[in-house]
């Protein structure tokens, strides 16, 4: 019995999410089906986490179990050839017996992209969220370094999913901005529900004036985050890579 | 009467082009609908020029006439209230009498945008083409060089247009290369039928070394040109903007 790890990139636009929902069909559903037909037998894969409808990933994880003689990293091309072309396994290796992509996970980098123009432009829209006038980076980057570090980010995340501790650990949050084009790039140990729009949206907030990074410093304290951070749309996010180094 | 020239951004994934075609959805018919509803009158818009099934756009123009009362500005917000996310009117203003959006476009710029990888990549594959293996850029580079100027084009389009004359001008013709990706920028008075496309694929072919440059000057020279010199797919082609001074 081989552990398969898996890279996977995908555009989300048209997926219910990573994972398996019974409202539509989800980047896990296509993976497993052209595992299916690679193997001849069903195989359930795990994921690092979730992605949610309409979040892509140029980096997302999984492994699965097989005592198929496929060699490891021929996978990679054995279930493109089965995949629509907005998913593509860019990755196939063996791992340790015990490695589980869910589990094992050091580190997940996630980015946010926004464009400011007056008009929506379809070119940039797909990936990235519309927004009107420039914010303030600076502010947006001073607000970001208060993230940094392990705090309780229960006010910043939806409710949703059962976890035992919403402490977290943020390694490093990076506000850039290019020509118009804003992307947030954050590096943690695990993120709650929706907690990287939040974040995203809070930064946001403080860019636009309409809420201070003392109330933001406060939330992270146990208030209630205020209101104008709302979670953004789930096109503007990205998973990028997956850690499981050390 | 009021002539009213439009600048218009698309990603034409979805539609089979920019003109009205009997078997599919063209981005024409859209505005066209769109400014049904704005002007309560059938209103038929003049664009720059075609383009395919496929093909994006970040700046294509196009005029119309009406008696309308709506400010000339104002068009731009009131037709995208109609269009779908994948199409956007940048811009609406006035333009002279005479304004003819193909007829007195002055100059055009398209990109061709490709990226190099080993597995294609979902995130980018929408707007560029993927290749295998990087090309020799400087061969590129140095093949571009000798499109510029007054050529005969005939050897480097596909019939399909009545035309009167092949012969056209490139102003420029630049290859850049950054990081895996690679575009290929062409500013000229006029393009024939495919003749963005079978440049770009010409270049790449003298990049993979499938052919020479002499080629190319005696295919511009009327000779035929060398059948490695492929039309390339539409979604690496964008058209950047059209010009209409002096």
């Amino acid at each position: 019995m081989k552990t398969i790890k898996l890279t996977v990139s995908y555009d989300g636009t048209d997926y219910v999410g990573w994972q398996s929902q019974k409202n539509g069909v989800a980047v896990q559903d296509l993976i497993e089906e052209a595992l299916e037909k690679v193997c001849k037998e069903k195989i359930r894969i795990t994921g690092s986490g979730r992605t949610d409808a309409g979040v892509h990933a140029l980096g997302q994880v999984a492994h699965f179990k097989t005592e198929s003689t496929v060699p490891p990293e021929r996978f990679a091309l054995a279930l493109n050839t089965y995949l629509p072309r907005d998913i593509r396994v860019l990755k196939s290796e063996q791992a340790p017996d015990d490695f589980n992509a869910r589990y094992s996970a050091k580190r997940k980098k996630y980015r946010y992209s926004a464009f400011i123009a007056d008009i929506s432009l379809p070119l940039k829209d797909r990936y990235a969220l519309w927004l009107q006038g420039m914010p303030d980076i600076e502010a947006m980057k001073k607000a970001a370094e208060i993230f940094v570090g392990e705090h309780d980010f229960k006010s910043f995340s939806s409710t949703g999913s059962e976890v035992k501790t919403t402490v977290r650990t943020i390694y490093s949050l990076d506000v850039k901005e290019d020509n118009g084009d804003i992307t947030i790039e954050v590096c943690g140990n695990g993120f709650l529900y929706n907690m990287v729009r939040v974040i995203a949206g809070s930064l946001f907030a403080v860019g636009y004036g309409k809420t201070t990074i003392n109330a933001l410093i406060e939330a992270l304290s146990g208030a209630k985050r205020p209101n104008v951070c709302t979670t953004l749309p789930a096109q503007g996010l990205c998973l990028v890579s997956v850690d499981y180094d050390g």
